[in-house]
């Protein structure tokens, strides 16, 4: 098939944060209806979330058709992209937009530190296995599509504003998350002005600027991403549930040799496309309902938190007499402290919304003189965020007390 | 505990259709931490509709929560209920709003026919089962709780208006789920004036009705019905999209004899509360992945066609000779056409917006001289609406030409 | 100049209900430079409904605005238009819809009452006035060009479409309108799918019509126009404030030669273009404010009434009874009945959403085999609502008892 | 009468803002029906910006409803408030919501300038005068009551926190202006979560102060002044907009004892009650009208511009050189350089979204502990944004090279 063959009709589906989201050409049309992409309906793009902000039950399946779509309008309606661009490129760049979430495992925390192994590189794993779908459908247009999409994911094409428009500080990816998040969240932290700054998105020396009278716009994008890793990625009672599933799999781990087969031998399955692709949320969630029936009371105990949303509870900073008093309240119930007590850091410089190693992070600022400088040197409130101090946090997660319908 | 006590801090949920969730009994914090009301998370508020309107992905949950909160509205708000119910009758009411989806099985439609049992009554055994956790809950506060609340639900309580907020044309159930429904899936059929609504709300002999200055709220919430009907509910693609579990569960009856014992067997359960708990639309997915390793090649086509969103193509009223065209193409394909062919009739009767076939079920408008009219009688756009002529319609579903990733 | 000479950058003015109203030719951005165009800005889309919905401040400036963009969408996204009409027909039409609205008066009804002239012929003699800046600009492009809006205003122009777009049951005056009263009065009934109805406009047999998929939107459409026409335009109030100007100059026309030389005077103007131009709604608010200080104590009182809001009380299909009371009341005070008092009817008939006297006058579907049917043929809901009983109404206005700072 | 009167029936006005805005007690009613508070439907919320953003035409009415409404829901449904504050003390704060913005004369800016005199001050010279209907309302009620409010706007009321709520850095005042001119204006940049800031509202030490978990909320919240200040309030073409209103009264000024007696000799009026309830927009737009026919070139030409929309055109921080340049060009076309050449400074300092300058003027929050500490404290965010660089901007405006219909 010729790689700008069109559907027979322009295809059309509804979409809350964009209006439509308008499909075309008929390789991404193929790329939809393919297991692999299919099955990003069962993973949740905000995970854990929506055992928090209860209306966060949105799919990386959305969030990766409205990635694509703002890369559509991209291409498409930026003027230096729309003539700058081939029409084989704008393909490609619409096809890496559409699948640079395929690698994402159930609850992508928990998964990551399963496998060892970002969500990156197993889109790409995907992308390039043989027996996927999506590899089947690309080399059916050209044997080399494959790797072009690759090379857009790993940020190396030769045709940098490809790789930028996917992952940069102004790429489509963050543009759609912020807009669907807040809107299924019914939070108003993460709206901005898209329109604004696609009318004022440039490509200068061959990297996306934004003109000077957007400026205003992407500050208040930025801003936008700041208010949506305070009040909704980080919210600590999502971590607190995403901490569940860990120690129901560290449980697993620990008490599997004296477990007969069953279903829940997934969770040691290597991690090849076909596991890949059975162990989605929903499976998960079948494997925490068997864990109701194991005869390990830990297990049990555990599955039965995550499916009655009983959470740990949380501090910050502790003093270390608060944390004696944690513990040995554990201990003194005979539950294992390793199972039932955690803790981690979390460094607030992780989450700047904004930075600017060096100029290729920079968002570029393009003058009516023509002149590129980095936004820290034309916005004053992006200078101010940047020195903005940061401060490492210690937080103790713990089992409540015992209540009704807990084991322990 | 007491059935007033309240919540240590009142509960805020963020919700993106009324604003926030408020939960002041501790009564009701408790219901939502149930085994029972936790698993609505792991259904879809609008069965498969997702295939079609790809955001629809919210939950039963998240539509139980906001019946509830229209219901905390109406009893606070709506001066005739404030100071006509007692603290104990309004208690009962939200519990009743917070609980009436509680029997929806996966793809509820599905399940219906899978058990043949309405979801509603199955709601009730779950409220009176006591090994739910529900019941336990109820009954730690009062022990004819589950009775009261299901005589709520059977739509027999003595205190009418009860009944009328949970099921009724004017209830709080419809007015979440129109509003809920086209936020989810960007339409803008569903809106409505749920403020005017409210503000126009009273009670009269026992029975919910409308000032008359609110008719023109309630002749726009009748036309929102309609419209989200006909573009999202009765939608062909996501009936088609249901049909193909249907097929799934009838090819497993089939050949189930055949088959080694496996997790598929979930699908011959009685339909007691412990099974009735594990089928839900995760379980579903994992067994059609299962089913995809089957040795029976028509299990493994079905269920790849779900996984991999490939429906059945539809007409409607179609001649016989296309019929029999489509039939002879199946055959000559060598495919049963009891799985690849599937017909059936639609009555747009039963999705009239509005009826008026007794007093009961009429919206009474109350005039400004006090006398309660029926709503057709007072507003020219219902009484016309009334008179739609209707048609039965015959739909045929069939499987489309091979493309690559059929089996067949 | 050239009819299609770009402007030097294309002008982007933001608006919220479009998101951005683009001008990309120099002569519409030029006409938006007129005298007679700015002048919109000071006379209310609503006339006096601000006084009942009180957010509802905007101008026929901003909708005729509303009203280009939309034309612009329609000739340039909808396929049959874009390849259909020429760049001078698509140009000719946008003018015309930015001019449509430029002989509203200020309160239009009251102007149109005062002068015996409808908005539509004063909207051709502006343009057809050679003083006029809009003339001059037109005239500078082409000599014919005024002749040729104004034969769309006259809906004779050849190419019948044209004259569709801007006057019709599908037009784009309707359609902004709705969104934009909807918008600012704050109610939710005036909104519909504007992105629906766009994709699925056609033009068949020289004429608008919609592909069957679009009739939802469309019917949706003529419930929202039925909902504003009773929640907002008809609102009593906002008559009875009209009723308030009407009788301002009613009284300034008996008196008249009693008073000495005033500004008040400009009510007496021939309606030539100059005087046109002054009496806008900013000039009639500086004559009631000249009016307090007439020697006419009924002058003063009604020019007291409009400037503190003191509104005539209304009742509707009064009994004789009411009728005589109120009649004989108001005399008993000493007040003229012919200012004090006033009765009119209104025919639901008037104000029917959709009408289809002729097959001119249908808005026409397009099936899927390419036949073109009348609206009511294909839409039961349509079809219910010409059936809808009309009645005619007689409503009476009257004084209110004598409050504070009534003069009677 | 009782101040604590309530209306017959409880009045709701439709809102686009705040859904509807409640009015429970006659005093408001009534304050509401006065000459003086209506007749700031005559002066626009934003002055001359609509003739930049065309949609923000809407006015100091609605605005001041707004402020009202928000005081309404803050005295109710903040706790420490509804428990601290009698129903005097909230009827009176409400009142002051009211009336605060009654002193803003026709483009605030201009007529400050006219005058001398800020409007605050003239506020309160309308409550206290005794023949203002504002004055006769209040003094209907109790006689001390125009006493009472203007201490609130004199932010010398002995309850702190009255005045606070009417003007602090968390004022309803700005609350309800930047949800208010985004959503007329069609920018995204106003918005803030409302409902969160008031659920976390509280009162400490009789002041207005902010839960620690609303600090998000506020920070969003000065980010959205920071962001309309910069893209809506200090809009240059605005500015120049104002400046030739400017521009006609110098002229008129130095011309005014060569001209006949004339209804501009309105801008003489020494500024008394009367004068200032004539002098809204209103009538300066039939003043310019006016002008049109002077016997002067100049003020006819400056008429012109402003009824025409031909702005000066404007830019910043210009080289010597160019200032010359357009200097001598202007002389060269034989312009008096003070009326067709402006320049001014601004300093950014003035428009800092937040300040600290004493513990009065913070933002306080209060932690989980019971303590209040300062915003910058606990905020990194507004921490940095004190640290923001700020310039000082020279702004030289001009008149644009002679275009059709200009007379020079």
């Amino acid at each position: 098939m010729k790689l700008n063959q069109k559907c027979e009709e322009r295809k059309v589906l509804r979409d809350p944060i964009h209006g439509y989201i308008h499909i075309e050409y008929q390789l991404l049309w193929e790329l939809l209806q393919t297991r692999e992409f299919q099955r990003l309906r069962r993973i949740h793009q905000l995970g854990g979330n929506y055992y928090v902000y209860h209306t966060a039950e949105h799919s990386r399946f959305a969030h990766s058709l409205g990635v694509y779509e703002i890369v559509n309008r991209m291409v498409h309606e930026v003027e230096d992209m729309r003539n700058g661009l081939s029409e084989r490129e704008k393909i490609i760049a619409m096809s890496a937009a559409l699948l640079h979430d395929l690698g994402h495992g159930p609850f992508s925390h928990f998964y990551e530190s399963l496998t060892k192994k970002r969500h990156e590189e197993v889109s790409v794993d995907v992308i390039l296995d043989p027996h996927s779908q999506i590899h089947q459908v690309l080399t059916s247009y050209e044997l080399d599509l494959p790797l072009e999409i690759v090379a857009i994911l790993r940020h190396q094409h030769p045709v940098f504003v490809l790789n930028q428009i996917i992952s940069s500080q102004l790429d489509a990816d963050r543009m759609d998350y912020l807009l669907r998040d807040a809107y299924e969240t019914g939070t108003s932290y993460g709206t901005f002005d898209l329109e604004r700054i696609l009318r004022t998105l440039r490509v200068c020396d061959h990297r996306l600027c934004i003109k000077e009278s957007g400026i205003h716009s992407v500050e208040d994008y930025i801003m936008a991403r700041y208010h949506m890793y305070w009040q909704v990625y980080l919210h600590p009672d999502a971590k607190a549930f995403e901490l569940l599933i860990s120690k129901f799999y560290q449980r697993y781990a620990q008490i599997k040799h004296t477990l007969p087969a069953s279903s829940l031998t997934l969770l040691d399955a290597p991690y090849d496309l076909n596991s890949f692709m059975k162990l989605d949320e929903c499976r998960l969630f079948s494997l925490f309902q068997d864990g109701l029936e194991s005869e390990d009371p830990y297990l049990r105990d555990i599955a039965s938190r995550i499916l009655e949303r009983r959470l740990f509870d949380w501090i910050e900073d502790p003093s270390a007499r608060q944390v004696e008093t944690i513990r040995s309240e554990i201990e003194k119930r005979g539950l294992p402290l390793d199972l039932y007590y955690h803790e981690e850091f979390s460094h607030s410089s992780m989450y700047l919304p904004y930075r600017e190693k060096d100029e290729e992070e920079a968002i570029g600022v393009l003058s009516a003189s023509g002149r590129v400088e980095k936004l820290s040197e034309k916005s004053e409130i992006v200078k101010a965020l940047m020195k903005m101090e940061t401060h490492t946090r210690r937080r103790v997660y713990f089992v409540k007390k015992k209540a009704r319908f807990d084991t322990f």
